[in-house]
């Protein structure tokens, strides 16, 4: 099955882009939790689109609300349930696409495996609205992982073949993760904003579209998290980034550039630092050994591929008259979707580190 | 927690290095299919150890037991119980480790978590070992995946930054996997074979040790199978290929460079072939999409980092006495271990294959 | 974890009583059903309260939406999602019980396991307003068990010690099920129709509360249903059955009776039928040996406790203040809950009957 | 699936009577328990048959080897892994039962369930003999569970219509419990022991077989554990209880008697006992409030049914001919198996109470 996930912490997504609602149900939240509202809103506005010219410019009130799990502001311990109404609803945008396939989308494995009977309609469950649910349950996730000091930040790497600095101890801090939060491009170095800017804006002019690759990271993450077999810190945080629609790939640490070293650079020697604490000198494995978590910061890099709706006329087929022909989408689109990703993938790993701390303490 | 792995074929794994024995337990799989022994202790000895200079000289006598359900050489329905008895004990060789953490590995890890009653002897839980049950698991698979036309074939796709071909249309056939299979090193380009080996060797020299990739792939998967959440056919995949020690990165289809096009070229445009199927002019989505497949083979690489153990010294803790201290580590390794992770990461693959297969026939 | 239930269906239960919404998410569903509306709110009729003077006199309007998974009428495949919105908010009538544990319910437990910080208003979560979404699941999985022949149907077996025939050959038939769902009063033994309503209504005047059993059974199930090991037939229903409110008791077939047979009369013996049928001339089993459904009908009679809720002065604890105290509660309660709890035992049944359904089809 | 159970604690069971080993691996066992062999051996010899004139004459010796998950005598957190040598073969008693099925067991549901390729041999995965696992496993937890004040006992209730006394305050002890265990038929009515020993073994002359009751309770258990849905404390030991072969039903504290009673009577007033602790004056509800322990003892009655192997002529079926047929059983049978599923259910009590307590500590 699938629209179920975790095993100390449980959600269950679901909703489609054009049916009344999307949400989720989180089983498995510590009672007595004080919910900061506001900072979930600014979360999920975060991956809303519609606030600049550099994403689509479809408006999405993503207001949620919470109908259960929640009493007089604080977690019951109960599951908490999060629906958000659907309400731009311009199904005649779709139409066509009943039974065009658009390529590089879902359009086709959807059919193929409900049997005709998906709602198509903006890619219905597939819809990247069903991210919306996830960032709301990160930012709940996030604020039970403060409480254990435990910090998640992300920036973009690249777009195209252009390439942001990569983290470092330096920015690895609570500070930066706050003030890459804010900015309307999330850069280590903002020399290379104006330049990903015009690429972005140059694309959607051209009707096509850009990918990218996000870094993403945790401080604050002690040792022991994960398992072996099959639960590995990896193996958690991936099975949910693969759900999250156009990555297409992940790496932890030094990722594939760590299958071009030799071992003697490879491996990160280890210390006792100054106040006792076990560091390693590099962070290849990107804070995770044997599938564990050694105290070093977490760190993965998700590969994002170009949003596939563009204007530009391609090949497809037709699945009801069974003739090939051609498309040509109209609307409005994101000539990029790494810049929307960036908080979904943020959400995903303080979820999956939630469940990862809740499955160790006992 | 851990051990267990699956929705509709489950895989229990066990064992340490030094214990009496390694195996699992499958469950699910279906009665009266006549098990081919031959063929899986070929596949067994395809990751085993000591085979030639190109890795460990360790002998591993991996002779697979079934204790349950396999009654008059078909399968019963039952869960099917493998062991396999370890053999080669020098536990002497690892005295020195029971409290000095060798860099790479997950010495300290384990000790955390396990709170110091880890089997540290050989890894323990976490030896490199472990992939003989999945091997055995993935050759069980592979015979069930056969019955519906399914094939796996991996190859070494680099080696440090010496790189092979990728896998073409023309490669991607059952005969260049059986090819693969019974090459010594599985290539698709043979004029990096003797560069590849020389390399190996220098490096096994020098005390040192390489990472690569491996590209795995799987013809005849029909479209249909998978998740849009979480269940995609990347996160079944993702979540076994990380359990695999050395594993740091994943890509489907054209994964990292994907972020580097755009979708004009990324797109995989689609079209009806002669006989009515539906097929893509490209296969950048590694034939997924939406977490779902979609009748293009599925294609995927793994990074491998080098083999933390290395006779150089290195750097690191003494855990009982809080002191670092350095570590130069005797014994035999393996210089390599892409050739040996290259049988496990097809047995991963065809069990996660086998478990969606059977998630869908309903 | 709690909130989620099934293997090859699943079902993610929310709400609580005075929060502002009900409802269940059911992942697993075949897509393109065509959902009988119509059907569904004649189930959740049945266990609605205030229809007459047996049961309490609140009203609850429990009109299912229907936000996720339905598209022009029919199973999509994905995720559907029901919410009931709650309406007859009396919050002052459950002020006083904050503190004041009453006897019997749940309040006590839920106190400690969520540290306080439950939604104690009319039980919360642990309420029998819960059972409307699964009687709504029920329903929809009764839809889809006819399609493969599957009837399910229940009567009250007893009334404290009043108590109607068992099921037999005779009426274990579809139309007798019709009939008794159509029925105020479930009973195969209409003579026991007057004196079980006298009892009810003296009871009430008393402002004390019955219990009962209720006997459910399924008919046109299919041979090879459950599992040895852990999913036995009994084990799925039981499970479920288990998590409604004030069940307190399960038997399969003759169940405790059985333990007073010798084998000679206990074991259903076997035969063809003249249509090459398989049959057993009894059925104490209860349609199941060995966890695996044999064809017969299942059978299960469930021991239901008298409502806790009474206008009885009880003597209980004030969990603030630490002292000892007594009750008396005041409102409208139910004299018995064994009438309201036989369709959601029906539905509980429906609802494990298909998810083995859906378990063995491979 | 199925042979696969528990969230924080699981337990995956393998074998089949007359495969060369039954076992299974416990998977979530904290680290750096010592573990008393002699203790788990002394429970599994409750178990095991052959010990005198009341169990059936064939001896088994279920001497459990530890394949894992143990290290210097401690456990290392790893999967613990228990095989154990089947020995006593005598597969030609069995060979007339290939086709012909016996009544009241499981083998025309096996044969159904795996079109055949069952190992039918001594009931093969259905036999008997896979409890004894479960007995090793309940040992286990018995350990762990000892070291949080939690005891469990069991005794005889009733065989066939002789009832021994239930257990009362005065018998909710460890002593009490210590004592039963020791005696060759455990009863809190030593004056029944007489009769009982004579009614089994006149039956064992008539080549018949009895059923009866088993009472298990658990002393020292914090209230807390369990969950609303669908994990409540009846539900988690029911799934087990229910795979255990011969068990037809289950009730929880007064149970079926409960569905007789008033409110007014059933309810467990509260008090604060003169140690400030929360008890209930009767325990009516078997220490269980909503499905969550409420810290008085959880007691649960299993009702057991008449071994099916009888002596005696009966009718039953030829799966092959598909002719009726009668069968007249030889060999040596259990004339009741009460007594040896005593300390099986004990064992799973302490499984389910293990995962629960796991399942709470976070």
């Amino acid at each position: 099955m699938s629209a179920s996930w975790g095993d100390n912490l449980r959600i269950s997504i679901f909703g489609e882009s054009h049916a009344s609602h999307v949400g989720l149900v989180i089983d498995g939240l510590s009672p007595g939790k004080k919910i900061d509202f506001e900072k979930i809103l600014k979360e999920m506005h975060r991956r809303a689109p519609g606030k600049n010219s550099l994403s689509t410019s479809r408006k999405e009130e993503d207001y949620p609300e919470i109908i259960s799990g929640l009493f007089e502001g604080y977690t019951t311990g109960a599951p908490l349930t999060l629906i958000i109404k659907n309400k731009d609803f311009r199904s005649k945008d779709y139409s066509q696409l009943k039974d065009i396939m658009r390529p590089g989308h879902a359009d086709y494995t959807a059919n193929i495996k409900y049997q005709g009977y998906n709602d198509y309609r903006g890619g219905g469950h597939f819809s990247g609205r069903l991210t919306a649910p996830l960032v709301f349950a990160g930012a709940l996730a996030k604020q039970f992982l403060e409480d254990e000091g435990i910090y998640i930040g992300a920036h973009i790497l690249s777009v195209k073949d252009i390439r942001d600095k990569t983290f470092s101890q330096e920015s690895l801090t609570r500070e930066k993760f706050e003030e890459l939060k804010k900015s309307s491009l999330a850069l280590l170095d903002k020399d290379k904003e104006e330049v990903i800017k015009d690429l972005i804006l140059k694309t959607k002019r051209q009707g096509d579209s850009l990918g990218g690759i996000v870094e993403c990271a945790a401080i604050g993450v002690e040792p022991g998290l994960g398992e072996p077999f099959f639960d590995s810190v990896e193996s958690k945080i991936s099975s949910l980034v693969f759900s999250i629609g156009g990555v297409k790939g992940i790496e932890f640490g030094s990722g594939f550039e760590m299958s071009k070293m030799k071992a003697s650079q490879a491996n990160d020697s280890m210390y006792f630092n100054e106040k006792g604490l076990v560091k390693t000198r590099s962070n290849n494995n990107g804070g995770i050994n044997g599938g564990i978590s050694n105290g070093m910061p977490i760190v993965f890099k998700a590969a994002i591929k170009p949003t596939p709706s563009i204007a530009i006329k391609q090949d497809t087929i037709n699945i009801k008259t069974g003739q090939n022909t051609s498309l040509e989408l109209k609307g409005r689109h994101d000539p990029i979707i790494v810049l929307r990703v960036l908080p979904v993938l943020e959400a995903v790993m303080a979820i999956a580190l939630l469940d990862l701390l809740k499955s160790k303490k006992f």
